[in-house]
């Protein structure tokens, strides 16, 4: 079976992130692995993209019941109809999470990953969090590019 | 975007239920869509190898929040970890379903799906539910073949 | 901890279902147990007023994320935000089901708590469930009155 | 109906964790708040033990689909089989969220709370989430003892 990757970031993006998004997408898709994502806009919708016009195969895993607002670019789409706990469907499914910028909703996703723990998680951009004296927490491995975040899951040696 | 087509059915299932999940299976990927089942045995991994081995998308919707008992003919698998409640993520992502063969779990299956309204259930064999009255409820289409059951969706007219 | 009985029936029910319903809620208060129900209009509402009034602890557990339309007489609610997943959590926190009436909603618990297991399923009228020979599956036990039907959870020996 | 206040704190924790979620308990019990919580160890079994022992109402949301593990002190338990799925039941219950502590299970509470809206979010201690320009994010509030953690949800003014 292919590797998932789970990518996650926010429903309302900058240029930047988009054009990191979609390029994370298409080198995902080029190494054969299976995107995994929010299945909305933002950066749900550039990785998407990316991934499903370079050839991949990506599945959008949506909060709604329905199909209302999902973005193009998506070999299968589930609409959970659990909300927000769809979350956890989304990191559950990843061999690594690749985040994509910052949000309260992708945050709780960085922190499920975390928790899992065994589940690489490699940040492009986004938040930080510091323990309670106030030092930078190392769960999250960082990445300058796209290509350096792929590398930085450690599932290309 | 592809059809979407989920087909329920028993973890333990008899020889005529495997074959005819497997003819559905194969059926559905020979007509592009794609196939969501719950991932592990019987009915789940007949269809999964029907349509999988003739080309199909193949999605493995698993109660478990990791990939153990999974069968194989996956081209996407999400432990979900929700127990049980991944049958409505199951239900939620199907523009129809196909029911081979009987089970309390399948049964919750079907009430999901007819309850959400709007979408065919179609059941090769399995079981009946009659009303406080004891007449049969009607909300189910049966189908003797497998090739009647795609028919029977409506999906492909 | 104090034994805890799902109660389950449609939203939409008949003038017998109500009253059987409210007194179910009316006979569990008076033994202790904690009274779980899906916190909306219907059965739900009336097992809600009988336990409630009656001074017991009744627990609301909804599909939506918010509380609009859950019924008066709860002591906590919870808006899951599941759809109907979250009929996993009412059935999954039970001693026992007791079940007024029938719906397809209603049948999907029923489902659910049989393929559990260990779980007694006790119905109040409702509907019934056939195997593929057309015979009928006794995993459900009847009961016609409100004191029979708690009797035969067998939780008051 | 009471108001629903959600507590939320890492399951080890430290005696000076265990003193101020028992307190937070206490306080909430004593204002005619039900306590919401996760129901097991550390931070959950410390608030629940404080709230019940005051005569309040207290709801454990468990991860698992059994009781064990559970905390004492529950005047309802329930084992949602959902995974972590079950930190969105929690926050979708509440009228506030007090948080005691840190952990990445917490943090993920903390930012579903947050991303929801319009639910005040009070730390006691605790983890803190820097933007991407470094700059605190100031959606959480910030409380020195368990009185004041309850003055700042707003919910008794």
């Amino acid at each position: 079976m292919a590797v998932q990757v789970a990518v996650c970031g926010p429903r309302e993006c900058s240029r930047t992130e988009w054009e990191r998004a979609r390029e994370v997408g298409r080198l995902l898709a080029e190494r054969g692995a299976v995107v995994v994502c929010g299945g909305y806009g933002g950066v749900m919708a550039a990785v998407a993209a990316g991934a499903y016009r370079a050839g991949g195969v990506v599945v959008g895993v949506l909060s709604a019941d329905d199909r209302v607002g999902a973005c193009e670019d998506l070999t299968v789409v589930l609409p959970t109809g659990l909300g927000e706990a769809r979350n956890n469907v989304i990191v559950n499914a990843a061999d690594a999470v690749i985040v994509v910028g910052g949000s309260w909703g992708t945050l709780s996703e960085v922190a499920l990953a975390v928790r899992r723990g065994g589940v690489p998680v490699v940040q492009l951009g986004g938040w930080q969090v510091l323990d309670e004296h106030g030092r930078p927490l190392d769960a999250v491995r960082r990445a300058a590019t796209a290509a350096e975040a792929l590398d930085r899951t450690g599932l290309w040696p």
